[in-house]
């Protein structure tokens, strides 16, 4: 049976679930929410996800939100993208907590308040506040990705793919590549990965849509 | 051996890790980081943790940070607050994901923006904007408790530890117990388990010192 992730293509986290499903190689179909027309807070889409988030991930019986779940889902399927050793599946699970936290979480909210919410609601005090939070965030990936060439360990895993989930977006939020080579690298080492897909490839919908 | 925390009182996302190893019976001492006096950015603690984090957890060679992760750990060692079914495991997951989302992330920074952080930086805009943000986490939070006891199962788990971590302390943050009649039950039911402290009392360090 075909995977269905509800999602949208200005959705990082959702991106974060869509990229390891694509990368390896499941049966998965997106279906679009219509996030900016409000889809998410229907009763229709609240009977699916109860709190209004995207993702949601549906496999039969089976159904996930949050992206790093989903993410941990994929690792027990394949075997991919978890570490090969006890320490690097922790080390793993902790880049996914660290992003959740203080990474993507960031870059997300920002990105939102700067582009997608209403101008007559921007305030430049929160959005100088949260590009703070951007950069401090980017400065600890900036350093890491320095040192080595992937987060954790000599390959590919959910610590890159779920860090990199905003990050290839060309709305602005406070990061620009010229500034960190380091990431900048990292992300065009990801996107050489078989099978990448920028999101708004990847995932329905993009402001190109209500441009 | 003695299992070492480097921690303090204020911060609950040392509160996440302290609480869980006290209440599984561990044999376990917390190490006061004297974050208020700028410890968390000395070259020392760089060396224990280099991005200055708190928690960091020690055990022999075992070296652990981020809150979630040892808090997974715990639910390996003891087969404690994990759920009881690989549908609850996911659960507890999600929840912990959500917390470092949504959560006591919210509500530690608000906390550190209305009490500690000194008041010539403080700015009402970025306050209101982070209290909007923490109100919405706990009416996500009131929602759920009203309909069970417990956040995931029948008993308690990581999900709880998790999102409770902030609640208990007294500084403003946007939280009045009142306000939130599901959550506040819920707080005494967890504050009802043989062991429990208070993270003042669990851990060293609080406002009461440097007052």
């Amino acid at each position: 049976m075909t995977i269905k992730l509800y999602c949208f293509g200005e959705s990082g986290n959702s991106y974060k679930a869509a990229l390891p499903l694509e990368l390896a190689g499941f049966d998965w179909e997106p279906v679009f929410v219509d996030f900016f027309n409000g889809e998410a807070r229907t009763p229709d889409y609240r009977a699916i996800n109860p709190m209004g988030e995207a993702p949601v991930f549906i496999d039969g019986d089976l159904k996930m939100t949050q992206s790093g779940v989903i993410q941990q889902w994929i690792i027990e399927q394949t075997g991919k993208f978890g570490g090969k050793t006890p320490e690097e599946e922790r080390e793993v699970l902790r880049w996914q907590f660290w992003d959740n936290h203080k990474g993507s979480s960031q870059f997300g909210m920002t990105r939102f308040l700067m582009n997608f919410l209403p101008e007559k609601h921007r305030n430049a005090d929160v959005i100088a506040f949260n590009v703070g939070r951007v950069k401090g965030a980017l400065n600890v990936l900036e350093s890491e990705l320095t040192q080595r060439d992937w987060l954790v360990g000599s390959d590919v895993t959910m610590a890159d793919l779920s860090c990199c989930s905003y990050l290839y977006y060309p709305e602005p939020f406070g990061f620009d590549r010229d500034d960190y080579p380091a990431i900048s690298r990292w992300l065009d080492r990801i996107a050489d990965l078989p099978g990448w897909k920028h999101p708004y490839d990847l995932m329905p919908g993009s402001p190109a849509d209500r441009a």
